[in-house]
């Protein structure tokens, strides 16, 4: 017997000494098992998503040391990890010391060599440079290698072999994209195939959670294992990395696939853990059927883990919420009370002029339903002194003493309540109750900057960024269900129109709310930032005219016809919704708090963005002009 | 003779209709010039940062367009320029269509083929992916081309032939940082060397100011035709780009080198312009030596061209200054109003019952100087009702029924000041000017942080948040004596301590003001984030103890002794400001402005980074026991 035991360890990003501290702990309790090898995920010491802390020295002579210290700890046991490897002799293509994203095998205390590699150490062969991953910013993959060594991939790729208990494993080591190879040049695992005595894979991976990329995992490695005929153990890690504008959770999903593609044994979500299996018992065992779970319990399970990691990691206990009576706010309140107890959550319901019986009641119901703080602070006053403030003083051109007042329009009196409400209130709220508070946007609004800067798109992170207006009112109705099990967000919030509430143009009790018609708006915007080949005014017109634009961004069939009488109607609230879009909301995301995500492409640093303003191709020109003569 | 134009042409990022029409009226004027040959810069159609925009399959089909019409133009002359190209029916490693960094040569409506590329352009070699570089996210390289071939970059880079009135000049295009290739695996100059007949190279360029790379362009392209015995024609672009964080002025700097290393002629930094030479003449000019500019004469060019750049990308005409009478708004309004003139500017003083009479009568000063518009506007009402709202309002556990009020600290009481100035006052007024509000961050303040988040560290563009304190006070003094030829920033106002004033104990009349020791943290920050391998406390420690850390961040002698007594108060101020500089700072930089950049490294997406909290090496914490023991 082999028995493997699988570290699906939860890794704290730039904390070399604590991740050190938790390997050789978990080594320890595998060898109490009586495992004959433990396996860490990928960049365990150091962590994954670090900025440009890679370019300091001192930080990876560290990981240096740590990593020397989990080898010589691999006594009785065999041990698996990924860390960064440095040759301090050779520079990346910045002129930086030489770094690998590397996996390390070691047994009795030293290294094991790959056969054909130039180091002692497995070196990351594919570097994803797309989305978050920045992989080529920093490491000089296997594929550069190979050519500075005027060799190839191939030549170098190699098992790893592993004498335990007299016999010798050879065992293909694989590190995340290594086995995500369909769009690459050089393909790790076929290379590996091609030893006829490879004993099983091992795949270290620090691959951040989106929604479904579960299945896609198991339905690509089941398929690899298969056409190798070689079982293949995956282990990813858990916690929570970032990179500055965007936060993603990793929820591990470790697995074993057996050589038949069957997937026998999976690790369960966002759990730190050691899972053990007997490489002998893989053919054996059952398939496994994970757990089926709704997308929005999927969402709720990666917003609750990431929002409880996130504050841990900046040690913050304590969140206050802006609570409108609206659905956004509803759903953050009702998310933070889940993870942080009715105690360390504070509502704050800020009525000027414009806001309802109706909302103010449902914001006091919600506080009721979560057993939180709650406290009123009107900000009609503030708002008006602020107002007065500008008509009462006149500004003095200094080179000839002409005076002039300037004048407060509606529109601006809106963005004055936001601010009141976010950098007076909030913020100041925030410091005395000892915690931040919380940006409430979601991703529609995100999308075109329906928000006030330094409003209510302030915040210490934005929790719901990352989720459609529709995802928002799928999460309240789940956390009502499945959470609280009772109505904590209140139905009436579910049922009144969306309305920022900062005019008379936006009366709830008039049903008048938000320009967004969010049916449609959700999914034209998706289409704009999660497409992989990004949808432009030029495809949804092209669409439109085509008859196919609601089966192409996948909103309900009827809704454009209903929503727009006309293609001039149609047409303007495409422009008007791109120039937002490329136009005012970048200069607001440049400015935003940090998202959590959970699509397959967020906002912050995931979506790249310059702030170029918005484009129109000259066939959209084009298509435009014939549609419209 | 061979008459060619290097048009360093102003680039607008993601508008390759504009950037096509002024390449196609460039191409008249040096067709109406005889030149023989137009060149244009590296991405002139669709310009070069554009974040995620590459993504855009409709975007990309536009720009094929617009190359198309320029290669259709070159009727009587030859054109080069660079753009992108795409290869439809190939992929990316990100599973979307082949992009390449191209350069296009075409002549009589034609492109012409290099010798032994697969395609009928030059595709960029060398990818830069450090500092604000991208290239990798986005293009396949002519190294990964080779390796998709099964051959090396040798056998594929290759001269372009032009048949001119009959005679044929063989050209080594290439594009940026392939003529930086000090430390990459393949020099594409040095292959292209090998080919004798070599009548000159082209390097078309997208490269951003840095301070000092100007000089350092021309040691190493000097060098490099020399090296090559062949002369070399540099063509950069001007204008400002961005990847959203970050702003980059494009300095241009062309210049042509003869095959002995002179620097012949060299175009004026960051003007557009046609500029000719005769290919046969170049040997026989003299060596032109470029005017001499200070450093902070450099910088002033940088900030004032970005400036006026950035508003006109983003159609902004008017720009409000909080003006403190401190040193960095004194700064900021000067700079604004050399800018947009005195009538386009705002300047605010507004006090709180902490701001002296010395600052409030120097912000009227300076006001007055620069003969802007003026008024003040008192902070001490709202403040205050802001402080009285809080303690008359008790916040309810709704769950127990118990009530309490929060608390006030002083520390907070400063944060609702910078709070109620800039999102109450300032950016009101700003929207009621008719403009936005200016962030007069340093960068020793935005490196810890040393500022209020939706206070003095919002507004739409920091400007000078590159630049370290003792570079503010240069430009200070740069701008009076250079630009306005008068004392504009009042001389009290240089000489007085820097004071952010929120608090008794910063009472600048008693001398009192910032935390921050500038003579000295101006360099630790430095090391912190300039430095190519980075410093951390490890390093500064280290030096510290070894008695060369004045020579190694390159601050004065002797400082470090006058500030600190002892070494654990050496220590205890180094773990303060990297505590801050790792932690509470970058969450304040996710939320900062755009700032504008001129180091050669700048905060934002150049320098980028997690919110991971700051960390100390195992080798730091054994230098501190042994030296505190």
């Amino acid at each position: 017997m082999l028995k493997i035991a699988s570290a699906q360890m939860e890794i704290q990003p730039g904390r070399p000494d604590a991740n050190t501290a938790n390997i050789l702990r978990q080594m320890e309790e595998a060898k109490a098992n009586h495992a004959d090898i433990v396996i860490f995920p990928e960049m365990a010491i150091p962590g994954y998503l670090l900025g440009d802390t890679w370019e300091q020295d001192a930080f990876l002579r560290d990981a240096e040391a740590c990593a020397a210290d989990v080898i010589a700890a691999s006594e009785g046991i065999a041990v698996i990890f990924g860390s960064v490897a440095v040759d301090w002799t050779k520079k990346n293509n910045d002129g930086r010391p030489r770094k690998y994203n590397a996996c390390f095998v070691a047994s009795e205390g030293k290294l094991c060599h790959p056969e054909a590699m130039p180091y002692p150490f497995v070196i990351k062969t594919l570097l994803p440079n797309y989305r978050e991953f920045d992989d080529t910013r920093h490491f000089f993959s296997l594929q550069k290698l190979a050519r500075e060594l005027g060799t190839t991939p191939k030549s170098l790729i190699s098992p790893v072999s592993l004498k335990i208990r007299g016999r010798r494993w050879k065992i293909g080591c694989l590190l995340c994209e290594d086995g995500w190879s369909d769009n690459y040049e050089t393909a790790p695992m076929k290379l590996l195939e091609e030893y006829e005595d490879l004993d099983f894979y091992v795949n270290i991976s620090s691959s951040p959670y989106t929604l479904g990329k579960d299945e896609k995992r198991r339905r690509l490695f089941s398929a690899a294992a298969k056409a190798a005929g070689t079982p293949l153990i995956y282990v990813n890690n858990v916690g929570l990395q970032n990179n500055g504008k965007t936060v993603y959770t990793f929820d591990g999903a470790s697995a074993v696939y057996s050589a038949e593609g069957l997937c026998v044994t999976a690790a369960p979500s966002y759990e730190e853990g050691l899972h053990y299996i007997d490489v002998e018992e893989i053919a054996s065992l059952p398939a496994r059927t994970p757990e089926k779970k709704t997308e929005i319990a999927q969402i709720y399970e990666a917003l609750s883990y990431g929002v409880r990691n996130f504050l841990d990691s900046i040690d913050m206990k304590k969140v206050v919420v802006g609570a409108s009576g609206g659905i956004d706010s509803a759903v953050a309140a009702a998310l933070y009370t889940s993870v942080l107890g009715a105690e360390n959550v504070l509502l704050v319901n800020m009525p000027s002029r414009f806001n309802s019986e109706t909302t103010k009641d449902l914001a006091h119901a919600l506080a009721k339903n979560l057993g939180c703080y709650y406290a009123v602070f009107p900000i009609e006053e503030s708002v008006q002194h602020t107002m007065e403030q500008i008509a009462a003083t006149p500004i003095e051109l200094l080179k000839t003493g002409e005076k002039k007042t300037l004048a407060v329009s509606s529109f601006l009196a809106e963005n004055i309540q936001a601010r009141d409400r976010s950098s007076r209130i909030l913020a100041a709220l925030a410091a005395a109750f000892g915690g931040g508070f919380s940006c409430n946007a979601n991703k529609a609004e995100t999308s075109v900057g329906y928000s006030t800067l330094y409003g209510d798109q302030a915040g210490f992170l934005a929790a719901l960024a990352d989720l459609w207006k529709h995802q928002v009112y799928d999460l309240a109705r789940y956390m009502n269900e499945h959470i609280f099990k009772r109505e904590v967000v209140p139905q009436a919030t579910i049922d009144i129109v969306p309305s920022a509430e900062l005019s008379d143009a936006q009366n709830v009790d008039e049903g008048k709310g938000d320009p967004l018609l969010y049916p449609y708006h959700d999914y034209l915007f998706r289409a704009f930032v999660e497409r992989w080949e990004k949808a432009t005014p030029e495809d949804i017109l092209d669409w439109y005219v085509k008859g196919t634009l609601e089966q192409q961004i996948g909103c309900e069939k009827g809704l454009v016809k209903k929503y727009f009488q006309t293609p001039k109607d149609f047409v303007a609230d495409l422009e008007r919704w791109w120039n937002l879009f490329s136009g005012l909301a970048v200069a607001k995301r440049i400015q935003a708090p940090p998202i959590l995500a959970v699509s397959r492409r967020s906002y912050g640093f995931d979506h790249r963005e310059a702030q170029n303003g918005a484009y129109y191709t000259r066939a959209y020109r084009n298509l435009k002009e014939a549609l419209l003569k």
